[in-house]
């Protein structure tokens, strides 16, 4: 289903200041800048008020911080998938730890998602709900291990097994779906040893968003794949 | 705080596939047509992904139908007033009943939307709850009363007490505050009564954004205005 | 893990009218009777404020109908695994469909569980999110399709196959775990049929609870295991 | 409504290690003894696992810590006002920071425990959602200020002014319900001061709760009561 060019480095915007009003078009154009230049698989993930500006904009994927599991129809303040797909958005996060969902929840989000030509990266936090993930069929899972999360832990320095238990977690269950390593990557070495260790890329956040220099930082980060 | 003109009428787009992609844009469209043949405030609330083309295409004021009590940062997924703000929205729905929020969410949402200059629109069920939410100080309130949601029911033939008593319990708490009803109004005669009754307006949905001539519909419900 | 013997036979008292005070104890004892009388496993889920005076009272297996993933602490009105535990109960439900939780927060409550010596019985709604909840490694899960639920439908003229498909699935993750027929049980007869197609029980409720002899009819439901 | 004595005395026992199993009587029975040789109005709020076995044994009032804004019937895991009754109870925490509500749930919840004759006592943070709690008429509104929560300000000491503008913000809503300080009281002058303030009594927990002695604690708390 998924066309994602891996590995991929998706760059998750969440609601920093950093990208109020036309600050997330510039820079998810930063992104683009890079990829341009480097080649790499990069996707932007802005604030849902961005999408369509963004995806009309730049030319590298534009995904969704979330959808909500909701058919069209009465359902105010919520986002279907047909309205992130209307915006222009190719793919979307699922349950990512700032937005977890019911178990039945994301079973339904990726049906719709995937109804309605839509990626999924489903956000996880242990190789078993990595697991439990990967039978409801997303395209791809993002684990975010507590181990790794905050501080200055980085997947290179400390605890490589959970990369390693996690992909073949998943890939027990279901061999086509990828795994990105979504904590502990602070250096181009973090991104480089995640790859090694089994993951199809990474999904990062306040350390290319809030940077001072975007593009600097995020150059950096892609300069082994 | 707020400048909205009323009597004003509100109309939530929802999540409807009617509004999807650009169909929100037009039917954004059609409502600012309507408000200048008649000279009546006509407010639209679309989806999220929606907010940024609407509000640079349209003069009407445009509003969002939900937002996040959160203060920018880490947030995933949710979208802060700031964002909104930065989207072109100039004011809120809050706590519609397909997006019920916590009490003291409410309360914080309020409270950034007015740091934030957003008008707010809190939704409430009852009189009691509706004198609850003008302690916290919305611009307006919008009272969807369970007696006349869905069927036939309209506040014309039916219960205008309930309208009644919940203007006079939000007045009783805070003069200031203006009422919308939210729910049985399904003609020109019923926004009328809703008027007559104490009300500042209306805030309608599916009888406008579901019409197979939405303008048409629209002009016919603010004809009395 | 689990010591419960099966085929088994979960009643769910839930929070009807006819469990209130001491009426849930005098319904637990018709059980234990039928059990007595029948030698079929029946477990009883009576409301928490009554877990602790029916395993008291009964030597039938008493579990909570939830159990909130919360640690000891200051958690106010949560029921975390050791407070049902220590009131008695030997099992929980988890994530039954009218209590939904977090995919996170199934992990964490089934582990919890496991820690504290409680079954967990996860209940779920199609085959692939019971499959999904088999990597969480709960001692059984309890599927509730969605096509079986409600109305006069029943597993026995109906849809075998979406009972054979989550035994499959869930099977297929782990071979270890039991799978329970949660809906679409009427009469002795579904209860047969439900075990030939791989189910290791049944979970019942309303059929049995708000019946006006429970035991009479939960003998009629048990008579062919 | 409220036959609750004042000024009183609660304490909730949240779901420490401390109350789990049958600890939970002892320390209530603690509490009964400080109320017997005080003559203070002490409540305790044991776990709802406990409530049954504590209200059948001691003679001091016994609160839930939450009660579920559902009718009887089809609630796995909810507890009704009549489950809570049922177990002996005579009154409710609502909405506690650790267990909030929608606002359309506390009007809810407040309504079915006045009909099933439980005393409530609705949680909340500031003087603005305490005015909004106060229009949905429960018997008393517990505030915990977040400047008071955690650390060592007492109320004694600091911002006084929290507890006077709440009890002002309150009875100008409804002069007949009775605020609780739920924050900041470390001592036996900090009860005595929120009392001065305007409160009705003050609602503890841990520092009496986790407390190695927790009558001898309690009892220099009311001694100026």
């Amino acid at each position: 289903m998924t066309d994602l060019r891996t590995p991929a480095v998706i760059i998750n915007f969440k609601a920093y200041s950093e990208v109020e009003g036309d600050k997330a078009l510039r820079l998810a154009q930063a992104c683009q800048d890079v990829a341009g230049r480097t080649g790499v698989s990069i996707v932007v993930c802005p604030p849902a008020t961005s999408i369509a500006q963004i995806a009309g904009s730049v030319d590298i994927p534009v995904f969704a911080q979330h959808v909500d599991p909701f058919k069209p129809g009465a359902a105010t303040g919520r986002l279907t998938a047909q309205l992130i797909r209307g915006a222009g958005a190719t793919g979307t996060l699922v349950n990512h730890s700032e937005r977890r969902l019911k178990l039945a929840d994301i079973g339904a989000a990726v049906d719709m998602c995937r109804a309605n030509q839509l990626v999924t990266v489903v956000c996880t936090d242990t190789s078993a709900t990595s697991a439990a993930a990967a039978s409801l069929k997303p395209d791809l899972i993002a684990v975010e291990p507590p181990e790794l999360i905050g501080g200055d832990v980085s997947v290179t320095d400390a605890q490589p097994e959970v990369i390693e238990r996690t992909v073949a977690a998943v890939k027990r269950v279901d061999d086509g779906i990828k795994v990105l390593c979504g904590a502990g990557i602070k250096t181009g070495r973090d991104v480089k040893r995640a790859i090694e260790l089994g993951a199809a890329g990474v999904l990062l956040a306040s350390g290319v968003v809030k940077a001072s220099d975007p593009a600097s930082v995020l150059e950096d980060l892609v300069q082994f794949l």
